[in-house]
């Protein structure tokens, strides 16, 4: 039933879609008058394919049910109705529909589960948490125990020391207290001695933000930032949709420059350069450039020098440098190693008031993996007291973030020491989880590359491939024939022949004319071999029907 | 220095203030022509009055300093600026302020710490968290421990059995896992079985959406229903300023309806009548009405019958009812009891599609008081399936909202039951909590009507008492002088004398010309009589003072 009113609401969208904000602004043929025309057309292709298909009569009387509220798709904010997230969009709602069939009806599909890879969700196929973190948790929730003799034997005496540390920087020991609308102050003292020991320049924990996760920091700033459509932040293209739903519901541009799939996702200044010149031209004032180091969706982690360019480049051009950070501790490749872009513009010689820079950190990604806690920070760097007094205040009308999530933010930043009762079983688990996503990593980039018509850039770092399907022109008719975008057509074929569950390239962007998906790499090991055999035999048959 | 930042960007403000939305609107002369324009231009002297003082020299070089950075204050989004929170505002910035002079130098003020009346923030005073609701956190934060057999002697044998239940509704058992967007869907079963013994009627588990608190969830229902400035939602003066902050952030207008404090808070049908005339009259489309029940800041307690006409009269208009019910629990007298708008709608024989109506509720109130959990849920009912789409898309971008704060927002709509081994002492920490709180209202009640030009109604509910004060005329010159609001400056006085911390009463709207301060009655009841004399010596040496 939802699908066919998610259905019903995107064909009264019409051409309204992910780049709607940049399409639709007064002054914007900014994509169909540049050099970058033959883009910009087929964007605009993407966006007529990605309409959904089958339009229901039963959606038409679902809604006249309804005909006497007052809440109608053309009343409410056209922000909201442009503002997609393809990470949990149409495949995954088909997703839950078979998983509730398979608990219903067990063999009603050719597979026995769902196996969700359409998201960066770690604990939810199997990753287990690592023990230290939990015990300090559980400790600070129910400190009652603490002194209890038998809490020595269910946990470490780190742990229980650690939890003694925290609660006594939490203002009467009360973790169901409101905090500070920046996160607790000794918290926050301990992020930014772990800033400091990580990139070996100061931190100040007054500018530490502490946010329910990454997402809601991003808002933030995109609020912040965005006065009118006139208002454009530079994003990768592809992107991790945040971007573009956030930018959508804050009623900005999106202002895109297009990694090089060919160099690895390569970041070239010339084209940012191009992209802010083209956008000024029509009007817009660029606000900000979005980095995503490492990559997501594409996993590639940035060369010093590159990220020195970018430095650069938003000196010169007057623009606020949004780092999202979130994947630092994921880095699956030797030759490459996580720099963030404060080390970077430090070691630059750029000072607290020669640029703008806000970090995004997040306590779902890394080794830890811990999405439901919805911890994370934002460091805010380079702005006047009179702007971070505004950041302040948009923090304060929400109060403060969750506490278990700013303990666990201090945690990660601030983990086990050699010397530690923990810190063996931490070392050992925190190792295990990234080797094994590193060997993931390999085998499945090359079980895609060695796809008929796939090609997968190697994941340096993230939880993500993205590859590339050159799909056969009777697949692409046979989409268009049912008004669904390609990639989206050979996702939704994957899932329902094989209960994996992808998103399509088009939920992040892709240069118009190619066709991509997203897949983690976050299955267990042991289910690897499976997962790959599956896909191929999907793959092959896939092509064997629409070989022209 | 943060105090003189906020300073000049209020003074850039200029008379951008708290209603500055409805103010600021083309057609918006909407309380200067109409019969209330008494009301509105006093409305207006309190938007200038409430202009900070004394813009500081120093924060012109403070700002010079960042010269080269991008962001400035006229370049950011005008609806930021607009936004004002009074419950974290000046008051409690200077309120830190001497707190971190009272930990450097003890004995700097006339008194040894800082009581933080301001905020519904119980813990943060010494309220205990009830004790099996920390039991079952912990063990679902630290699974590992359920099979041990110490745990059996540190946690009741019911927690225990709760947290296996949770975490077997938990696909994976992963609470470290992103969670479906609206939250689990076993814990929202819960939830709905909760309102639904509350109530009475159906409940569907599907109209539950999980939030990180109340406040989110308001948000998003701002979010979805404000396109412009032309659409407003009708709220109580006084109001919990998370509304008007949100409308600010939203870029919609608050059109304001009066509560009347000669008859304990009342809300007038009349008067909301007059108040949608008026508006619709300029131009703007009404949208919902926000009631909060039991009142914040005004702790009154709606009876049913109030109740039915406001649901009539949402029904009649084509309104949005916004019923913010997290003081449900929250309930001093034997007069008064509570009843959710859903269960009145129901009983009036109104059903899903006849009208649109959201309640809000959250962990942070009632007797457990959970504020750092930041958990919470909004039962969303009346609106079309492709609205709901709507909802749950917004919801998805944000992922979900914080397990802990799920599990803990199931516990308190299903807390142990008789029979349960926690049952006992479960009931006294409830009962010793809600009758102390109902002893601490009486009592701050009787000694602020015992002050000299002071009216306080009582607190049927909520966690508040609003006292109107008559300022002498000396007193209000004195404030004008320094150009600030004459509650603001009490509240100051107040705050630099005794250590105590209220917040000014144009934080939430008041008739203007009236002056009142919100503090909370959450102080523990043996501080409860010295924070009586305190005040009261402090009141009487103010009224001294500026005595005609």
């Amino acid at each position: 039933m939802r699908k066919f009113a998610a259905e019903k609401s995107r064909n009264l969208l019409a051409h309204r879609e992910i780049f709607s904000s940049v399409l639709q602004h007064p002054t914007a043929s900014l994509y169909s008058s540049s050099s970058h025309s033959k883009k910009s057309q087929l964007l605009l292709r993407f966006l007529n394919t990605t309409a959904a298909p089958n339009p229901s009569s039963s959606s038409e009387s679902m809604a006249s049910d309804y005909s006497s509220t007052p809440v109608k798709l053309d009343s409410i904010n056209p922000k909201v109705l442009e503002c997609e997230y393809a990470v949990r969009g149409e495949i995954v709602t088909l997703a839950q529909k078979l998983q509730e069939e398979l608990k219903k009806n067990p063999g009603s599909h050719p597979f026995d589960e769902i196996l969700y890879c359409n998201i960066g969700n770690p604990q939810s196929l199997g990753q287990q948490p690592i023990t230290f973190f939990r015990e300090v948790l559980a400790l600070c929730d129910h400190p009652a125990i603490l002194d209890k003799s038998e809490t020595q034997g269910l946990f470490s005496a780190d742990s229980i020391e650690r939890a003694f540390q925290i609660l006594d920087q939490i203002p009467g020991r009360a973790t169901g207290a409101y905090s500070h609308s920046q996160g607790i102050k000794g918290l926050r003292d301990t992020i930014a001695a772990g800033i400091e020991a990580r990139d070996g320049f100061p931190a100040d924990p007054n500018d530490i933000f502490l946010t329910d996760g990454a997402s809601p920091a991003v808002h933030m700033m995109m609020q912040l930032l965005t006065r009118s459509k006139n208002d454009g932040i530079l994003c990768p293209i592809p992107q991790y949709p945040l971007y573009s739903a956030s930018i959508a519901l804050h009623g900005g541009t999106l202002v895109p420059y297009y990694l090089d799939e060919a160099t690895g996702w390569g970041l070239e200044i010339s084209d940012l350069k191009n992209q802010l010149e083209t956008a000024k031209s029509k009007g817009i004032s660029v606000r900000a450039l979005v980095v995503i180091n490492p990559g997501n969706p594409t996993g590639q982690v940035l060369a010093e020098n590159n990220q020195q360019q970018i430095v650069d480049f938003c000196k010169k051009e007057g623009l606020v440098l949004l780092a999202d950070e979130v994947y630092q501790e994921n880095i699956y490749v030797p030759d490459k190693q996580f720099h963030s872009f404060k080390k970077v513009a430090r070691s630059m010689g750029y000072g607290e008031k020669d640029i703008s820079l806000v970090s995004f950190q997040s306590v779902s990604k890394g080794y830890y993996g811990e999405c439901g806690k919805r911890g994370g920070y934002m460091e805010v760097t380079g702005f006047s007291p009179e702007i971070r007094e505004q950041i302040y205040k948009v923090a304060s009308v929400n109060l403060c973030s969750n506490i278990s999530g700013q303990i666990l933010a201090s945690l990660i930043m601030n983990p086990p020491k050699v010397g530690d009762e923990s810190y063996e079983s931490y070392s050992a688990e925190k190792d295990a989880i990234l080797s094994s996503l590193a060997r993931r990593a390999k085998k499945l980039e090359e079980a895609l590359n060695g796809l008929e018509g796939v090609t997968c850039n190697r994941a340096e770092g993230a939880m993500y491939l993205f590859p590339r399907i050159e799909l056969p022109k009777k697949a692409i008719e046979a989409a268009n024939a049912v008004n669904t975008a390609p990639d989206t057509f050979y996702a939704r074929r994957l899932l329902n022949a094989t209960g994996i569950v992808v998103v399509p390239g088009s939920g992040f962007g892709q240069v118009p004319g190619t066709w991509h998906f997203r897949c983690t790499i976050l299955p267990q090991e042991d289910r690897i071999p499976a997962i790959i055999s599956r896909l191929t035999e999907f793959h092959k048959g896939f092509m064997d029907e629409f070989r022209g």
